[in-house]
């Protein structure tokens, strides 16, 4: 991709009492989970989402990693941007970078996701279309940046 | 119903460390999705979970009462059982009584969901069918008890 | 207490993905875990919090009701409202009612949670003491509004 | 280590309705919080969980990996078995493997967990003891196994 330094797609989420573990901070799976947020935020701006609903065509997650670098506790807000950071051919990854909002922001956590485009109807890979590729490309290039 | 001192339907669930939060005793939520598993437990043996599939008539829920007993901790398995305790025209009730399971069963939790038959496609409540009514009566009386 | 149809404390909290199940909506059990969150900024703002820290006397749940008025998805923003319509002598309730903002804000549930003031030293119920009784009376006058 | 292909610790999860998100398959932070439980058998079998407690040095999560190789639904349970598959001066991996219990079991993810020994007094690393070092050794070795 071309870009690499920009973030299209992000969404900002206040940490939830219940989102802490016995630890007394924030546990370590929902930090998974506020990157599927801001994920379903770029199918939906990118048009993956209604891809899936209209022809069955749509992402499936292969794979996650994780790098945790501080906790976070309630009373916190976490931004949470993405962008897509490599395009095969029925395949594409997309880099997480989350940040504890304030004066000072910090960096909490940054992750990447390898999906895999999936035809459900046939239980197959398939390719990413043209279409999405144009899109996807000018989402990153910052001409589409529709967001929460 | 006839047989109010009768658990047809159970299922035993291992505590999960990340089901504690940070008071360092399992969240108040999760007792609640106990008591879903063990409902929908209860859908697949009465033929609901196959009503909604095929006809679009299913069960909401309506509403949720639960008394919290004694905390639960990391370690201990939980008891979940469950029974028809109310069926109306188009609602029913199902209770809940949840034991962490020992040489000596503690209860730790009792709960109550209401339920409403609805109909998916035209949005409206829908009576609770004879068959239904027949399955969920034998259920209770002991004479056809599906459980995991 | 004197104020019925005030909310004091409140909280706005977006829908995740994650939130959603497999029946489309979100989970029943997420709704309680925002109602979760609206009580604990309650328990920060009325001292609550501290005194359970400064002296391991503190709030515990003994009950909670709920009842659920309208499916929510992901996309919308829910507003959480609290208020305190019970003190007793070692005992609370608190209200909740959830609402999706928007143009038109739709009430989408509303709940109740039995509270006990438990003096986790002596393992015993405690009474609320004058002090969080009179900074709880100014709460719910809307002279002290802390919220998120 | 010594032992690559034995997987001394493990722990069998049946799947919960709620564990399932709007795809209708188990979201795939469950399979995190999966491992998670495991690891916590870990630590409480090889003294780690009674060291934090005991002098405030435990194990901290600092990455984690997962590769996602088949769907899980509502009905399956899941076990899941972890090794130390490193141990370093100041951290440790941990791998997982999660398999569906049947009569041809298939196996469903795998997963590292990258772990440091944390000194919560001095918020630094701190050395994996030479004691936890030999029954983490036993363990591995198969000549202590406790598990649940």
């Amino acid at each position: 991709m071309a870009h690499p330094q920009t973030w299209p797609i992000h969404c900002e989420l206040p940490v939830q009492w219940g989102d802490m573990d016995a630890l007394g901070h924030v546990n370590h799976t929902i930090y998974i989970k506020w990157m599927e947020t801001a994920r379903m935020h770029y199918f939906d701006a990118c048009g993956l989402s209604d891809s899936y609903k209209d022809t069955g065509i749509g992402p499936i997650l292969a794979a996650i990693e994780v790098d945790y670098l501080r906790p976070v506790v309630f009373g916190e807000t976490i931004r949470v941007e993405t962008r897509m950071s490599r395009m095969g051919r029925t395949s594409f990854d997309m880099e997480y970078r989350l940040t504890s909002v304030s004066d000072s922001p910090q960096q909490v956590a940054k992750g990447v996701a390898k999906c895999v485009v999936y035809d459900y109807n046939t239980a197959k890979p398939a390719p990413l279309s043209d279409t999405l590729r144009s899109v996807i490309e000018a989402i990153e290039a910052g001409e589409n940046t529709p967001s929460d």
